[in-house]
């Protein structure tokens, strides 16, 4: 054996499992006394956090949750549900934050299917919560937060009793399971991700990394937090050491109050966040001096939108990423040059979904065929393959799903995407939204790009509808901006014809809101199933 | 068994070890035309970094160097230096960077006790590998860098030789020995220090996120890369997807040279780059308009050191870690009130050593009989304590020293602190340079802290001297700045009673130029000796 593999074993000293549990512990080390959550009103420390946390974890113990039980969460961006991030899995359980805008039906299947022993509500899903509870067989102990009178047991008495200097076991493993994100359900047929003590660990700090937080970073919650673990920012945010700023709904003038009372510097947030935020009226803007770092991710922002949000004091990150993945897997990484370029051409660079995160071990777009990654050339289409540490366990009790997206030592998302020659990648489509029309293959993100360049339209979305002359023919969805003058259908699709190809422009256009996920992402399930009708 | 321990197993798609070598990869793929090195006039791009670490991995595997195989390198901060760092990983090899000025002897020993297969020599370094390697029993294979004449293999031969597409073993396991660092020497009794593939990982994420890496970085090479595998930042800066600008003579005018033509902004070094930058001449003074973040370790920097670094154009990163985590495993964070502060108090504090990094497991200031952490009061004294994945595996064929350096689940550093209220720790001084006078401990740093403030005093080193009457007494060494009057002994001592009680005044006062290791830390061993000849 090699003098380089005696007595030179870990210890102790040198290895301790990966877990985003230890953040919050060194942050109540290193800044007890700064800023850990804002809420309204409220503030706790890093040492306030940590003792609530360890004072939940103990309680939870108490009542009989331990190793691998699942604790479910109900819950807007509330503390609870930073504070259920960390106490869970202290004590060696699995969180399962549920989706708030999901059905009683759907919240129950996922319930029960989760195997949750305790079910954390918070108060405005009170009703949704019983109506779920219901239709689950097995026992929950429920836990309301903020809702004296809502009966069952309430969520700070529970942190009451529970000892502030307990030490919970943690994971036995770094592989051990921490997380169990059910998919926010684009396609209709949801299923649990896995997310292990290691992954998350890597994911905080890759996010921190690339997103550039610091100990005076203010982080405002724009994102749903039951979304990919919000990303994996409440651990990447603890793990910097800087402040999360609670927000209870998301509308543009809580947006704006929270950026220039807690001087928040950065939010993460789906296009609809960035909408708002541009589409805000005068009278609930507030003026503020720092510059907003806001990530988004889903469809490409227009550049319009880019334009608009650096006028108003923001600087657009774009990402890549699903819950398959703890969030964000790539990010935009604005070239040396960029600077140089016109504002269009920057805003469509901008738009890309970049590159890989230094925590994700590669990232390819791939002949979904061969596996073989196409050229670099920023034409050939190949649909995103990921590896590495940030991608999850699978799929709970779903081998078959497992297998079929985990395949050959790759996660297959399903997305289909360009390489430019300069690394990054850029999204073309889902694989199942491209419309293949007479043989050609149309992108639906091209022909919404230009829908939502008319000053009209809020948000579009263009799905396959059957055609008996071409096999398929772009459909669009289109939702207005509020106070906009109604275009014409045939004002719209004039407006195509100047930007598309013949074939690209819609047959059909229908007006409308568009049904959306928890998440903003728009269900083009549902719209194909419209499209479908006659 | 669990549901959450059935189907969700580790896999290729989803578990890859942790080796800094993944950087590399990644960075290649991200940033292929970005700039990775700076050395002079040549320029390496990521696409040009990465082809040709994996020549040489190639290489060098071709000349049967592979797994645990040991290459030392005697070099400056050359492209070499950083592309051994990845190279020999690459193939599961150990780097073994060497002190480039320590003597032929002890050089010849560690070659010998690391068991090294090939060692990599820089020109400058010609004639004392040489010398070293006449007293070496097993045979080397030389290559030599930079040096046509010099005979053996030449570096970029080697390098020509290798498949630029190459793909190495890489570790076997994350716990795989990656490389093998000698302590610099200030006690005297040089131990190698090994290194994880884990620990190198997580040690330079942990850098990037607490220093502020980015890829618009580009980080002065001020610090050897033969220290700690230069704090570990050869694989940060990857990580970032920075530029590392080479500098193989640090010297005031090459760093005004580099920070102003590279648009530097980040570098790290012993105080002596500090006294180097401030005290430099107005002739080689270059203007630039970025501020440079210089993070520095070791003693702590004097308020007026601080003082004149900001009126330069840097900002002060005070930073503590030792070879056995690393580099760096604390680092003092700005408190948010500091910007309040009178400038004498807030340079006071930002001259502690701060707060574990986020990658840390664990910093404690323990009394080193029971190991239990002493109050926060910034006046109990302890010494410091150490836990996690940046602490190394233990030194080399030597498992007494290991035993007796990773103890009770705890790397004990031998340094002594306090530990602040807001969590900051703050040195008082390493064990061995207590000065008991009379059954009083006297620190050193307190008196070389009066003594810098001179303003003919360039650095100072305070070591105990024998004492009839008190035990032991202070005796002062002193280095002056170039071109200042020399002062008298009488007018040293009456400054110090000016500052310092009256026991504490040095009783001696020798001047001269100090001892120090090849990273500027004074040799204290030297002086020791010195102090008790009489």
């Amino acid at each position: 054996m090699s003098p380089f593999e005696t007595g030179l074993d870990r210890s102790a000293a040198n290895c301790a499992a990966l877990t985003p549990v230890s953040f919050l512990a060194r942050a109540a080390d290193a800044f007890a006394d700064r800023l850990a959550v804002i809420d309204g009103d409220r503030r706790l420390t890093y040492r306030a956090l940590d003792a609530r946390c360890r004072r939940l974890a103990a309680a939870l113990g108490g009542r009989g949750i331990g190793r691998l039980d699942t604790v479910a969460i109900l819950a807007g961006n509330v503390p609870a549900m930073i504070e259920a991030h960390f106490a869970v899995p202290m004590l060696g359980g699995v969180l399962n934050p549920l989706n708030t805008r999901l059905d009683a039906a759907t919240l129950a299947a996922s319930l029960t299917h989760g195997g949750a022993r305790a079910l954390i509500v918070d108060a405005p899903f009170r009703a949704l919560a019983a109506e779920a509870l219901e239709a689950v067989p097995n026992p929950i102990l429920v836990i309301a937060v903020d809702d004296p009178g809502g009966g069952g047991l309430a969520y700070e008495d529970l942190v009451a009793e529970g000892d502030p200097d307990f030490v919970g076991p943690g994971p036995d493993d770094e592989w051990q399971s921490l997380c169990l994100l059910y998919t926010s359900g684009t396609t209709g047929d949801p299923k649990g991700a896995v997310y292990s003590h290691r992954g998350a660990y890597l994911q905080a700090l890759g996010n921190a990394l690339t997103f550039g937080l610091s100990p005076g970073s203010v982080y405002l919650w724009t994102l749903p937090m039951f979304h990919c673990s919000g990303w994996s920012y409440p651990w990447a945010v603890v793990a910097a050491g800087g402040t999360q700023v609670c927000l209870r709904r998301v509308e543009p003038a809580a947006i704006y109050r929270a950026i220039a009372e807690h001087g928040v510097t950065h939010l993460c947030g789906a296009p609809i966040v960035l909408s708002m935020i541009v589409n805000a009226p005068a009278d609930v803007r507030r003026p503020f001096p720092q510059r907003v770092r806001c990530a988004t991710g889903g469809a490409a922002p227009p550049s319009t939108v880019i334009a608009a949000m650096e006028a108003a004091g923001f600087a657009v990150t774009h990402l890549y990423g699903a819950t398959e993945s703890y969030g964000p897997a790539t990010i935009c990484v604005p070239g040396p040059d960029w600077d140089r370029l016109e504002p269009g051409e920057r805003h469509r660079r901008m738009a890309r979904q970049g590159v890989a995160l230094p925590t994700v071990e590669a990232v390819r777009v791939v002949d979904p065929g061969t596996l073989a990654a196409v050229p670099r050339d920023g034409a050939t289409v190949g649909e995103i393959a990921l590896r590495g540490n940030t991608v999850m366990k699978g799929y709970l009790k779903n081998p078959e799903a497992t297998a079929a997206t985990l395949r050959d030592g790759w996660y297959l998302s399903g997305d289909l995407a360009v390489q430019h020659p300069d690394g990054q990648i850029e999204i073309k489509d889902r694989a199942k939204d491209i419309i293949i029309s007479g043989g050609e293959n149309i992108s639906s993100l091209e022909i919404e790009e230009v829908l939502t360049r008319h000053p009209a339209v809020m948000l579009a979305a263009v799905v396959a509808q059957p055609d008996a002359k071409w096999g398929e023919s772009p459909c669009a969805f289109l939702e207005l901006k509020a106070g906009a003058t109604p275009p014409s259908e045939a004002e719209i699709v004039a407006f195509c014809r100047a930007g598309l190809a013949r074939f690209k422009v819609p047959k059909r256009i229908v007006f409308g809101p568009l049904p959306k996920t928890a998440t903003g992402k728009i269900q083009k399930f549902v719209l194909r199933e419209q499209a479908r009708a006659p």
